[in-house]
């Protein structure tokens, strides 16, 4: 009667949203202070100012009816030229704003980038660990899923990446700095990895894209250097939302842009517009862009991740904990205190922890700590760690 | 290299974006006095003042994470209700806020509802004149469009839509008032389609749907009655925009509606919820909820479009034209002067005036006026639409 998979992906909550409910549930009996939920990546740092004073000056500036009137599909220019000139200052590029298409997020700007390079069932590369619904996005344009594993060290295991490519595979989706693992990948895995794409696009003479899904570009911490994929690949689109830059994930706001150096980008800019069509996606809120427009330079306060990434890292290491130090984003992946990362989780919940398995993120033996949450919270919540660690010692 | 089909999409422009670009360039060379846009169904009338009241409200009361933050996937719970509630009062129905799926306007909304429906190429009857994008995003589902042609006077052919049926019929989109005609199809003419929709629904022992798509629901002129179709048939999917109704169409919000009454509800609407996700939807935008929550009942002045339409039609009838009076929505039908609409729409250009060939819409024979424009455009146009007609009796 209906699309049975949209009912699966309808009615099976993801593992993640399962605990924030569980969460919310156990806060109402043992009460809130004693649970501490790390398992949603949500903004816990205010949008800078500058976001809603925008908002105020641009509806006192400009009419009513244009204001909330349609742009154009793939956006106001002078939006997309606000964020061609700052893609082009950081990256040392040439984008014109014709190849930039504004989108509702990264979500919409995933799902419109597979769509415009799918033809018949290609097949597309995510690097684990990876962010879980990519594989909902790419299934449903109808493209295929290929899932490389990472090595030991949660790098990218680059001869896997390298066995993986076939005559099929049409991309690969890179996403650094890292959801789950807040990794962000070196200079020189970024170059192998694009050594091996170009040499393979040459063996089989087709282009294979990297979409580059970059919604935490700007979350990167200490001297960790983000190597530009958009000024080492030519065939990159770059995938990129304001959720997290800005804190304002409801506003639906991001962009995809198309190198200036693509192949064929002209073929690949219209197929984006046919999909953002095709899709129901033309014309981004026109309020954010010209929010945008006017806040391209504005930043999050990142220092205050960067607070509780180092209170969380010193702490849980101090404790005993094996955790990969992140570079970037807002999540810590801590090493399973047993073999079974899921049973290592549901143990936590009992001192009050929520954090979410990495089994999810398409890797074992690890759990993600989202500390995209109140300082006071990881501080609370040492105790609980310390309870966890000692309860596999009996 | 890329999806073809998307490249077609996103390189070909539509007829209608094709005459708004020629009208801008032709302003250049005539001045903008001498040229008569009327192709583009965007809305003239200011938005409301309540909606930038609104927003500046919203603003001071909320804190700006909130503002920003991400809603549930399915929005909301709040405006959900408010969405219900007035649903519920205008159609006499009993409708759960957990049946209402907030989106980005009703492009998403189509989209989504064709997703969470289609099987496998299951079939969906558009009704003739219809808005062109019903196509692309059926198509884009993975379903098959079947087009019913209309009856003389452009009414629903009833006994064509009946013919249509097939066991593989999934649904059938309904837009009254209707995009292009601006006809209100009558409580008969509902009344016959859904009882030829209820037994063949028992005939083949599976429900056929009805896509309500409603974004001119509110845009109804003088004493004619818009039929419930909510209340009329159980297996009903409201697809709704307030693009229209509050002049906002850049700020992309609107929503999916299940019926009450609808078979296997909880399953459409989860299948509904995974569409969503599938095309990465969820969440619409957040600031707009609230928006449209305080501003349920606001109402943009409808009077104008009205104004129009009577300045319109009286005087395009005096000068001998043969119009389809609008009962709703904001686009005038008039008939061709000669048999190639197309023919008759290139020389409506000599004289300044751009009107869309009703061929776009699936009706032979037709030319589409958008008259959501400033009335003075109209008032100086009159003499224009006098040397077309005039040009036909030499």
């Amino acid at each position: 009667m209906v699309n049975e998979k949209m009912y699966g992906l309808g009615s099976a909550r993801s593992a993640i949203r399962e605990l924030f409910e569980f969460g919310k549930r156990r806060a109402a009996e043992i009460g809130a202070d004693k649970v501490y939920d790390f398992s949603l990546g949500n903004p816990s740092v205010e949008p800078p100012k500058e976001v809603n004073e925008a908002i105020v000056s641009i509806l006192k500036e400009f009419g009513s009816k244009d204001v909330h009137g349609y742009s154009s599909a793939q956006g106001f220019l002078s939006t997309r030229k606000a964020v061609a000139d700052k893609l082009n200052r950081e990256n040392n590029t040439n984008i014109s704003p014709d190849y930039i298409y504004m989108t509702a997020g990264a979500a919409a700007g995933l799902c419109i980038a597979v769509r415009a390079l799918n033809e018949d069932k290609d097949e597309f590369i995510i690097l684990a660990p990876y962010f879980p619904e990519y594989k909902v996005f790419i299934e449903a344009q109808g493209a295929k899923v290929v899932e490389v594993p990472c090595d030991a060290s949660l790098n990218i295991d680059v001869k896997a990446f390298a066995a993986a490519i076939t005559k099929n595979t049409k991309g690969v989706i890179i996403n650094s700095p890292n959801n789950p693992s807040g990794k962000v990948y070196d200079q020189k895995t970024i170059k192998a990895i694009c050594d091996i794409l170009e040499s393979k696009s040459k063996e089989f003479g087709s282009p294979i894209f990297v979409i580059s899904d970059e919604p935490y570009r700007e979350l990167v911490y200490s001297n960790t250097i983000l190597p530009s994929i958009l000024s080492m690949y030519d065939n990159t689109i770059i995938c990129y939302s304001y959720s997290k830059s800005l804190s304002i994930p409801g506003d639906r706001i991001g962009y995809l842009a198309v190198s200036d150096r693509c192949y064929g980008k002209d073929k690949v800019y219209a197929a984006i517009n046919g999909a953002g069509r095709a899709l129901g996606y033309v014309c981004a809120p026109t309020l954010f862009q010209l929010v945008i427009e006017r806040c391209i330079d504005a930043k999050t306060n990142i220092f205050d991740y960067d607070k509780n990434r180092t209170l969380l890292y010193e702490n849980l290491t101090n404790i005993g904990y094996d955790c990969l130090k992140p570079d970037g984003a807002f999540y810590l992946f801590v090493k399973s205190l047993e073999k079974d990362s899921i049973a290592f989780c549901e143990r936590a919940k009992n001192s009050g922890i929520l954090i979410v398995p990495s089994d999810s993120f398409g890797v074992k033996g690890y759990a993600r700590i989202a500390y995209c949450v109140d300082y006071n919270t990881i501080e609370r919540s040492l105790p609980a760690f310390k309870e966890l660690f000692d309860s596999y010692k009996k």
